[in-house]
């Protein structure tokens, strides 16, 4: 499957390692950068020797990339051209000379419909290498008599089927229950705390697990109330491309001084345990809000989501939670 | 003490808060980044707060700064003008609108003069913060007959007396034993695996310890054992600016590939844990040779630095151990 989203900037997705290499090839890349997501880093050895049997040089990015929001400028690093493995693009955060190559998550079609087989109707989502096997999914379900929907998101998600870390309209704009098909639970669980309840998770071999929000939501609360007794705050801005939010981080500082509080902008590359160490007592994350969510145990200090944050500013007002927890605050 | 390195391109060095406040607010500066050093990050508020108390708007750098070797870009994170706190600037790698504060590390000058009567004969030396008073310590060595001398250093080191954590020739280019007067035994140790012997060093309240190269240096010489035995490396170039050595890099994959090893190069802003996770058996780093010596302990793969590499490369070619440990290969 090879699908050219816009042939003048050289943006290419492919669900083939050849042609994406052969992409790059005809681009005329003599220094090509190779960044990986998390999770694959371990194989970097074969994408590395893979683009150099086509008589490229390769270069390896030495971090895992988190998304297609954490897309690296091949230039920056070096190189003439970038691989980046594993995420669809965000079309308007690609660099010029990027080929985007999503290996297929291997899908028991057949066990993952059987673990579905007793619902009426489910919206089937799940993270980039899953995609290619959903319509056989759908239509196994759709033979059993089980209403079954894939259908585009918005905004970063796009792609028929497809669910990020912080984005899960293509589940919430189908009717039926929604099912992320996925290995670990990081994309249900994004959605659970989105919606305030379990959601079904089906593994690529078919197992099923419902994966509920609370003790994650406890913890959240916990930081929250933790954080609404604070007097200095700092709140971080990431220079990776797609999670730099200066507005949202402006708006944050401003509500904090507002509120009586001190706050400063804290300007990061990465959102090490080095922020812990700034003397501050409270951090507001704008850069990815699973970041947040999910390195929280190894921080010393509360680091919180925007919503969070503002949480955090209405229980010190006096005010009440909300009753609702919104998972990111786009701006 | 105010001394303009270069009044046309607005670098200036200081050791009171005050006057580089003052130089940024007589520059224009509207947003001014504060970086720290290691150390003194938990003091961010009192540097955020005397820069707000002139009328500019400040933002704090989220992570601790290493040396003037790793200057940020004021304009890469939002501000317009840098004040750099702990370090001597590096002229040819200061940004623009760049503002150097060291604050003075209170040195007891009878008490370390103290320390060092029984001498002969000594060469000062130590980081930035105690350099306001080396001359005054040498003063009162010269008064108890011991010939005290105070010299500039090449390089990157080219202030009187200055050490720092990859460049000791101010120490080595006097006569007379090398001290170093400094907190912590950070820059005492560059020094001593440099020589290979122990070296003083006298902390600013005049407590002198022997800092001993061999347990760190028995350290290193397992990991280059470790490494002389693996089949494929990265060799990692950062983009910090004054760390980034990409010929090095490319002399040093270069060499590797030549004894029949793969190689590849690993671009990272910093070097983080991530890099154990590459699926790499052993890793060059051609950023700070102090990173490589001082975090080697939270890696899981041997980090070695480019002479430890050339070293490992040595042992796996059947060759011997050089009978000296270089500190850094500078290119």
């Amino acid at each position: 499957m090879l699908l050219l989203l816009n042939p003048l900037t050289y943006v290419e997705v492919v669900w083939n390692l050849g042609a994406a290499l052969e992409y790059l090839s005809r681009m005329g890349c003599r220094r090509v950068l190779v960044q990986l997501p998390q999770g694959m880093t371990h194989a970097s050895e074969r994408f590395l020797s893979a683009v150099e049997d086509r008589s490229m040089e390769a270069l390896l990015w030495g971090r895992p990339a988190y998304g297609a929001c954490d897309v690296v400028d091949p230039e920056a690093a070096g190189a003439d051209c970038l691989l980046h493995v594993g995420h669809l693009p965000f079309p308007w955060l690609t660099p010029e000379r990027a080929v985007f190559y999503v290996p297929p998550t291997e899908v028991d079609v057949g066990a993952v419909a059987d673990a579905l087989a007793d619902r009426r109707s489910v919206a089937l989502g799940g993270p980039a290498g899953v995609l290619p096997w959903l319509p056989r999914v759908a239509g196994e379900l759709r033979r059993r008599g089980v209403d079954a929907g894939i259908c585009e998101g918005r905004g970063r998600a796009r792609w028929p089927g497809l669910v990020l870390g912080c984005n899960f309209t293509s589940l919430l704009s189908c009717r039926g229950e929604p099912v992320v098909v996925s290995d670990g639970s990081f994309h249900a669980l994004g959605l659970a705390l989105l919606l305030g309840r379990p959601v079904v998770r089906v593994d690529p071999l078919g197992r099923a697990e419902t994966v509920d929000p609370m003790p994650t939501l406890r913890r959240r609360y916990a930081l929250i109330h933790g954080a609404s007794g604070v007097r200095s705050w700092g709140v971080i801005v990431s220079d990776i491309p797609g999670q730099r939010r200066e507005e949202l981080a402006s708006f944050l500082c401003r509500s904090i001084r507002d509120a009586g509080l001190r706050c400063w902008q804290v300007r990061v590359t990465e959102v090490t345990r080095a922020v812990d160490d700034l003397g501050l007592e409270a951090l507001a994350n704008t850069a990815c809000p699973r970041v947040s969510i999910e390195d929280s145990p190894m921080h010393r200090i509360p680091i919180l989501t925007p919503f969070e944050t503002l949480q955090a500013l209405r229980l010190a007002a006096g005010g009440r939670l909300s009753r609702k927890y919104v998972m990111d605050v786009m701006f």
